[in-house]
């Protein structure tokens, strides 16, 4: 039999009657001759109470108990899911991640998966039952402690489980019904894709459009999963959702594919750095260790032997970067004269695989932006991406202009 | 070091403030010089939840995927206490059932302990480690699935911990603080016993007074293991609570130690049943088959050739009872005039392990009744204990008559 992964995110489980409708899809699954490797997430809202509970008893937790606590509401749903199959006459039983078993690294609370093995599930396939209904987001380390793959991790579980299984296709139930041009609550004109690039996704994802871990992707791209993102509250036909695949699959796509942005980015800047060789390893090690993510850099000449030094970081770490480098004057490892932190910024992307072989699209942004009196303050481009910071007034109006631009309600 | 079994019930470990007492509690006891094993339950509503949620989805549950789900509210608790102890120095982790392993029959949703593997937490002691904290109620099969032990299982848990690892005591916390003469509720002249004997406690649990699990208490017999209920809401000195322990550890006692009382027992007449030998086989084989739980049995002969057989059943299984007599009389196997239901009945007993050595007790008991004018219905002895049917609306004054006839509210 082929065999059909279908992951259910948590307002997908949210409640019985969810679980039921849920549960109806995966049967016209089984009577569509699949195998089935359903992974579920918890019912929403239990993972967050949970984290609540290990916060509030712990702020600095260990993350063996952390991972102990906040992986049991899968098992939950699991079973809720095997027993509503049950009910509707599909042979059905769950898995918790340490029965698989699941194995992963001992990173608690972001543990990598090292192996899936297949035997279990396999064999009970071959004693007639349908479903393999699997509890997401949760492993077993080496030392045989629960380990969980961070927040969305169920994504990535499914991902893994389907390049384990040979699968034919990973299908994403969540509460969008695909992947959007840019955010709908943005613009109007916002469009469903057909279908999109794993890099163009990756880019999208890790840009924060929360459809997708980020890591899920990664891994969908490594072992060619197909991978589609669907709605669990609509009627889906063969060609509902966004198709998540190859580059090869796409045959015509627009030049720019989305319009991604992000308000959870701060600009801090380095005002008159003593400039030398080494530099930017004295300003970004320290950062590093601190454990900021520094996303884009630019660096200015401001006068001679002095440089300005830019970089961003998401909001929460600034005044983790803040102490990173003023810890490093005082070491006297770098000299600045100010550090100045802009946290009223928005992060813009326009992302396509398409920008590989068209010139000028970059520039035709950066017009696109002038020409709406949009001041960019720091630029970084990649092969398929081109981001900018500007003022956070203007995000809706960047994202409207670039759509437009880039005519993106229009397939290609 | 030596080794204490510490339980904490619902109620106990209900929010994460009570958590908090509960750790300071097992923090004291580990200053006291103690290596501590702590079995929690989940906290009080959650297995109800769970269990609500599973016979919603199926009420012919498959009883593996019910042990699943209803599992997950200890694995919280657990890693909970594990943190909270450590928040407080406390070296401690949490360990899921399948991680001890606690293995058990695979009779889900009531399996059986077969074996407590002593090696992992032993180790982990020797390592430093102060306390292990272990999810109760919860099991691994044969099969390497999730099982239960029953509703109130965290108690034989904790119990079978104590044994396997030779536990110098087992304190069982919950919402009282001990075990009383009667139900405090019934008369305010009840009073909490310092000691009972394990026979005395076992017929108790078993007739209704619903602080051990009935099993915990058998089990804490054959192994001898020092069993003490005290509250988790008071501050409990070294004599608190009730020591459930051997006949031998009890110097002197009262020859009956406690009254108990069972609302929940409907009494069942089969009227003029054709007599021949083999008739109670014909019509207690049915019932067995059927799941009926009879209690107490008594057989009149009303007139030549034919008898009255009456027992009693929980409330709950009179339409299964009713049911069994009917298709066995339809089979032709027995033969009755009427089956008449009785559910306006209580069962009222007294217990202790002086009535070996006392005579006339029952006849005390039955005087007393009839002095109050009490109708007895039903009548069962055994070794220590008498039990009697009468009517529900009898029953507090047949306690509160009988807890004063036997001079319950002094010590002996």
């Amino acid at each position: 039999m082929p065999i059909l992964v279908m992951k259910f995110g948590g307002t997908s489980v949210a409640t019985l009657d969810r679980i039921r409708r849920a549960a109806k899809r995966v049967g016209r699954e089984v009577a569509n001759g699949y195998d089935v490797i359903v992974i579920v997430s918890a019912m929403s809202g239990e993972t967050n109470k949970l984290v609540g509970y290990v916060e509030e008893t712990s702020p600095l937790f260990d993350a063996r108990e952390y991972d102990a606590v906040v992986s049991s509401g899968e098992n939950v749903t699991a079973g809720l899911m095997a027993l509503t199959l049950q009910e509707m006459d599909v042979p059905a039983r769950s898995w918790q991640g340490w029965q698989v078993p699941l194995r992963t690294t001992s990173a608690h609370a972001s543990a990598r998966i090292e192996e899936i093995p297949t035997g279990n599930i396999t064999a009970k396939f071959a004693e007639g039952m349908k479903v393999a209904v699997v509890a997401g987001f949760q492993g077993i380390s080496p030392e045989g402690r629960i380990t969980t793959l961070g927040r969305g991790g169920s994504d990535t579980t499914a991902v893994a489980f389907a390049a384990a299984f040979g699968a034919e296709r990973c299908d994403i139930y969540t509460d969008v019904d695909g992947v959007y041009t840019t955010d709908p609550r943005i613009t109007s004109k916002a469009r469903k894709l057909d279908r999109i690039a794993f890099e163009e996704m990756l880019e999208l994802a890790s840009l924060g459009a929360k459809v997708l871990q980020t890591r899920s992707v990664e891994l969908a791209m490594r072992y060619n999963v197909r991978l589609r993102v669907l709605s669990s509250f609509e009627d889906n036909d063969e060609n509902a959702g966004t198709l998540v695949c190859s580059e090869e699959d796409i045959v015509e796509s627009n030049v720019v594919a989305g319009v991604a942005y992000s308000r959870d980015e701060a600009k801090m800047t380095l005002v008159s750095v003593a400039d030398r060789p080494g530099i930017a390893a004295a300003i970004f090690g320290p950062l590093a260790e601190a454990g900021v993510n520094v996303d884009m850099i630019v660096q200015n000449i401001a006068e001679e032997g002095r440089t300005d030094m830019t970089f961003s970081c998401p909001t929460d770490q600034v005044k983790r970067a803040e102490k990173a480098m003023t810890d490093a004057q005082e070491r006297g490892e770098i000299n600045f004269h100010d550090l100045v932190a802009d946290t009223d910024v928005c992060k813009v992307s326009i992302v396509g695989i398409g920008m590989r072989s068209h010139a000028g699209v970059a520039a035709k942004m950066f017009s696109t932006l002038r020409d709406e009196g949009i001041n960019i303050k720091v630029i970084t481009t990649s092969e398929i991406k081109v981001s900018v910071l500007v003022d956070r007034k203007y995000m809706e109006l960047a994202v409207q202009s670039l759509h437009d631009a880039f005519g993106l309600e229009r397939a290609a």
